[in-house]
């Protein structure tokens, strides 16, 4: 069970013991996808257009939830994160909006999780803002991009598994 | 642009007013899937056997975080939520773990936002475990499978997507 | 000292019992101003040509805080806000911007605290996503503007104290 | 645009990368007022002598929420703070409080956004502490007071706006 | 297993499904006792004869705690309570401080955890305050004193298990 | 009343300041204990061997309200901890659970109260989960078992105050 650094001996949960790891700068990038109809995204873009607040809801949501990311998820280590962006990209085909969370730390710990908390809570602000149009809008394809610094080093993301 | 209820007639994000909907009972189930390599998979299942906490602190995490709801989501309104669960069931083709939530209110709005966001902080925490074994693990499809009650009615979400 | 309803008659703080108190229809209406250089408004106004951020920000930070506002503000009771909107208005002379928030509730207590502390937080975004330009800016003149129901009644507030 | 540092080339809200920012010690004083009816302001003094725990319960939750800070204004950094005092001062001419907040760190970014929103809920406070007396209260006048350390350096405030 | 409601019948945690239950009227009592050196429990008397923030300040953690225990105890179900007081007694033999906890709401669940929470936090608040003069303090005998309202009806506590 | 470093000459609460602390690695240790029928232990017991989640739970609540110390404490400062563990040991005589803490973090403040506040919310965790079965337990000798590092150096509590 040694693989499992959250678990113990004894197989149960803790918060790893980082206080002997060094401080160094990392960052992690984190992306997600919500698929939604192509006249769900219709209503999205004439948003923005006209200064819809779908978009920026969803940024602050994500930014505010990377922030937060300590309070959800029960072992991670509360951090001082040092920067937290949200981007968003528009897709026609499939039909959707990607986003991508950056988020950076000097610390003795990673940030993989606070980019894919923003990522998520991005994904589901926009879920809740668009749900009123389309129910049928699905989450998809959270993952870790890329991540820098500490002692395992930086890892890459291997292709993206779908044709978008 | 008044198909989407939180932007109003200027594009600008706003809470719903519900002080004039029915306060009735409303129901919402979720689902998740998190994919991980077969190794990853036989981690969670030998810590099963043995009393390990994985599903245990995923469990805790998207009930807590259910409850947190409107905290993450900027234009969700504070619910005394009734009931919240979040069942685990192990896949091995294809390997991961698909997690589904319902949550309950008696309130004048739905609860589809609890319960999706139940659902993906139990995958974030599936994710924080198990990091240590696999960072290639992807939180995929994520939806409503259906929700009751509201002037809306029922909602049933059409089947899988993916042929799980 | 029975004037204070959060003071009990040994001068202790205490939460009011409002479990007598009937559930009824409640809305409170809060205002505020944040006084800026010419300059700085300027920034807002060429921000909001372009799409930029600055209102929108602040509009979700003060509805997410009146939601808070239990979290904040000790005696105040947990209340399942039904609605809140954060409204600004640009002002030339002086030169600022007017920010006006409406809450409701059905609760056995009313809902002024909550408006007021979403002017105030959407006045301090205001302020937080302005200060690299402008450190002399000042919040002003938050007040209640109106209430409704509950067994005090009908609140108006006189006249605007200022030529604004 | 580039004066906002909150504030892209898009027009797109971010939370600042501090990650290259110097940790200095930085300090940061902000003030406010909330102006009341003399007899409203009598019935605070009378509490004071009698142990009345209106400014106590004030005070404490000012330096709580000085701590909140980065969970109320969207793209404020997560801070350590490493001190927060409030400090109040009855008027009489005007008739009302005034509340005065320091906040220090060692961090790469500033606190004049912890010192402001300390003074604010602190007042807010205030306001719910005595609104059952007084529903004409006005909160004045919040304002940073004085900022050193940092990039920017020291910063004071131009005297005082008005008469008080 | 069927004994404990929060744990289903494959011996996973739960909340517990209360939309079926009737909304009544519901109280609960809880107390606890923070046992101190005598000297100790002389600064606190010597405070509160000038005015000193010790009780007040836990007096406001312990009320702001009951709002909180949903968020701290992972299937407490969200309630709007309709008030909570925290009392506190000083007792000579044993030295120390006495802390009583009335909670009430209109729900369709108890109170006893939110009396419970706001009693161990006030308790907390107390050892926080006074460990520069004493780290010995030791939090003892929390624990329901009574509660009403509910199916289960009403429960006493069986007299004090101690001399004090 | 200099032997309280919260509350200043004139009695008033507040943080300390240690921005002039050095910042050295901290670790606290405490413990308490839940006394409860033999029956309701029999239950906990059972639960353990078939996987229940009622220990797991406590875990989880402890070591996420550790975290939180500075949100509940008035005047704790926020600390970035990086470790905590909750432990627990079934006492036949008396019949109930132990629960111990451990909290390190690298400050300028040390952790007691942050492994007092795992310790207590543990309990209250426990407390809830078995309510159903029996409302009469107790959370008993909450303490300081020992702290290291920072000015005031080390900190052993003398021996057990009780015969268990």
């Amino acid at each position: 069970m040694s693989k499992l650094s959250h678990i113990d001996d004894k197989g149960q949960a803790r918060m790893v013991d980082v206080s002997d790891k060094a401080v160094t700068d990392r960052r992690a990038v984190a992306e997600g996808f919500i698929r939604m109809q192509p006249e769900t995204l219709a209503l999205v873009e004439a948003g923005e257009a006209k200064k819809g607040d779908v978009i920026g809801a969803a940024r602050i949501a994500g930014i505010m939830a990377a922030k937060k990311t300590h309070e959800l998820i029960p072992l991670c280590h509360p951090l001082a994160i040092t920067k937290a962006t949200i981007e968003f990209e528009i897709s026609k085909s499939p039909p959707g909006i990607h986003v991508l969370s950056e988020v950076k730390v000097a610390g003795p710990t990673g940030v993989e999780m606070e980019a894919l908390t923003g990522v998520s809570v991005a994904c589901l602000t926009l879920y809740d803002m668009l749900k009123a149009a389309d129910k049928t809008m699905t989450i998809e394809d959270i993952r870790l991009v890329e991540k820098t610094g500490g002692k395992s080093g930086t890892f890459k993301a291997p292709a993206r598994p779908k044709g978008r």
